[in-house]
């Protein structure tokens, strides 16, 4: 059976700027790698008529209509009203909404102002979403014609569980009866996202199979699924033995982040990291000490981003800078050996570039860096181009080092090709 | 005159959630501070009934409608045709266009492939928009009744120029005629949005008088704007001059971040800087370095992670760190002084902290961190807590001690209160 869907998004906060409506972006997400289309997404403020007129217009173009926020205490939450009146019936007072609320406060020792017990009212009738993360429960409304609203709060973390643990399941249902839709994925860096697209209808897979990619800065993630299982391994194998895409793929799991990866890889051998950064300033250290927990891998690092503390704090011989440029192989290498060395890490990084926009020479543009990681045995090097602005730059180059440090624990080689590798 | 807006927004790449659409946004933002309200924002997947269905929607509720992309030159880029379509005029070879395409082509050195050509087709009668940065020129269309469509590319770089340079422009001439709207903006640090409002509603500002406020994480920006100049310079200086708001104000001028006037107060002084930063692990340093030109104040910095880097590359003793432990406000200030000595800078900046989720005590909850700045004088320290997720609680603490940098270098004193500073 096929489904159609569309968003109704509410709320002042979104059309006066003030935030950013990504909870419909998750959910295009989500339905795009379950086949299910997405048909309009329609932000109107919070107002009565214009709610209702909203759903009126969404309703003749989806069968099901997501509705995100106004469902807060104050008067300008009206999303309760909204879906009351859609189907005609009163709002009643939910007795498991109204103990969620009271519980909610008991637990956080705060006190239940009346007034947040107008979140416990529920159009009769609907099926109440429960929310794990916040005070205001979702629901559930569906009209005589089949057509169907979900309703849940625009916190964003709140959402997201609503969405998953509710939403998500009764859409899968009626979209596609019994079968179950198989997926599998692959993290790529070092492809642009055309490329990937290219490189996979390439490979020619039968219509039974979706494909969908999708750029994540500086990543692509590439989702394969089908409902027959062999199939779908099938052609998941295609992808993961390209000779184009095979050298890009970094994970198959569509969740885990390079960082997470490399932490975790470090993690299974006991081993330990320091960085030594100039044009990205910290951003490797920063990527690793964004997860929980990652003092146990993560020994600190040293900014160098003059010249003067390559030298004093890594030990960079200043001929050597002198020689070759503070951007070169070289000095990449000694600062991950000082860098390896000074701060007791099993591997050291040393990273080095030019981000621009100023700084660059015919020899050596704006987006050449270098990218190196010390061991115990060895200085391994890596010399790219990749031509962006500033920050672009910047992070591409991080997720270089990572890549690189990712080969050295995994493959114990570096591989080749590498992610924009210069030619020599 | 009043005048009303809504977007519609094209695209199957925001529909499978390939892209967030920023555009609407950054439309809504200005809107709302120039008093222009935005009606509503309508996403519809490339499809010439789908896109004149939403057309016809939102010219029931505005007066001027914005359509973002559409405007490539493949197939499935149908603006062109929908706003001839709507306005029952053909399509037409406007020579400005051509030429556009033909020069920055030859600029690039790029091969002008004939199907490019048509980018250079636009609504007989249309207003040419240029496009300064892409291929493809916008356009506006008006109908008989006097309701226009503005079309202008999706690419985000290209929509702002275009938007800024030729819509904002015809907007706010027909908006109010020619009275032109003052604005005073304000940056805060330290305030949530929602005692930032409730502060500046006692302020009793006159109807004339429209404000808005806006979290910008973890700024509050808040803007006063008004026809009358002596009117708003009143209002400013109220807000100016508020016991409750000014400590929390860094900066008048609405556009310039933290990490920006940090930076342009360094340089004005000749001063350099360099950061020994624990739980924000390079955070502080590659927020400078985020800036081009960074590398005449920024000497670099220690990521002291692990306590054996804070002894062996900040020279802490490790006494200390057993005595008060690594998150305190002696560690703190030794890690700025030992930063400022070892990489030879005028200021030395030094953060620790608990970001979480693990590691708090009841003495130390997590959200407690602690900020210095180390002068060739003296060593100044903050005591902070600020209860959120981990990522929070360390860019948090990138801008309080950003703020410390701040008061040094402005006020050459701590001033009180400071953004979330602990009761002793």
């Amino acid at each position: 059976m096929s489904l159609s869907v569309s968003i109704l998004a509410t709320g002042s906060e979104i059309l006066d700027g003030r935030v950013v409506d990504t909870n419909s972006n998750f959910v295009a997400q989500i339905l795009s790698d379950r086949g299910i289309p997405l048909k309009r997404i329609l932000t109107v403020d919070d107002n009565l008529p214009e709610l209702l007129s909203g759903l009126s217009y969404l309703h003749e173009i989806a069968d099901v209509i997501i509705t995100i926020g106004g469902l807060g205490p104050t008067a300008d939450d009206l999303t309760r009203d909204m879906s009351a009146a859609y189907v005609g019936v009163p709002l009643v007072e939910f007795p498991e909404a109204k103990q969620h609320l009271i519980d909610f406060y008991a637990a956080r020792k705060r006190t239940l102002d009346p007034s947040n017990l107008r979140q416990a009212l529920l159009p009769e009738g609907a099926e109440m979403i429960p929310n794990p993360c916040g005070t205001a429960p979702g629901f559930i409304v569906t009209r005589p014609d089949r057509k169907i609203v979900c309703s849940l709060s625009g916190v964003p973390r709140e959402f997201k569980a609503m969405f998953n643990d509710t939403v998500l399941p009764l859409l899968l249902s009626r979209a596609s009866g019994s079968k179950e839709i198989i997926r599998e994925g692959f993290r790529l860096f070092g492809l642009p996202e055309s490329v990937v697209g290219k490189e996979v209808v390439a490979l020619g897979f039968p219509d039974s199979i979706g494909v969908s990619y999708r750029a994540s800065f500086p990543e692509v993630h590439l989702v394969v699924k089908g409902t027959d299982p062999s199939e779908v391994a099938a052609c998941a194998d295609k992808i993961r033995t390209s000779p184009s895409l095979s050298p890009f793929i970094f994970t198959e799991d569509i969740n885990q982040t390079m960082s997470a990866l490399i932490s975790s890889l470090l993690r299974e051998r006991g081993f330990s990291i320091a960085a030594a950064e100039s044009c990205t300033a910290g951003l490797f250290s920063a990527a690793l000490a964004a997860l929980p927990g990652s003092s146990d891998i993560l020994r600190g690092g040293i900014v160098a981003y003059s010249n003067e503390v390559k030298v004093s704090q890594l030990g960079v011989p200043a001929e050597l800078i002198a020689k070759e440029g503070a951007v070169s192989a070289a000095v990449a290498k000694a600062m991950a050996s000082g860098c390896r060395e000074r701060l007791g890490a099993t591997l050291g990084v040393g990273i080095t570039g030019i981000a621009g926009p100023g700084g660059g020479t015919p020899e050596k543009p704006v987006g050449t860096f270098f990218v190196a990681v010390a061991t115990d045995k060895d200085v391994l090097v890596k010399g790219c181009l990749f031509v962006n602005e500033r920050s672009f730059v910047q992070r591409y180059a991080v997720h270089a080092a990572m890549e690189l440090v990712r080969r050295v624990l995994v493959c114990n080689t570096l591989g080749t090709p590498f992610p924009s590798e210069m030619v020599k």
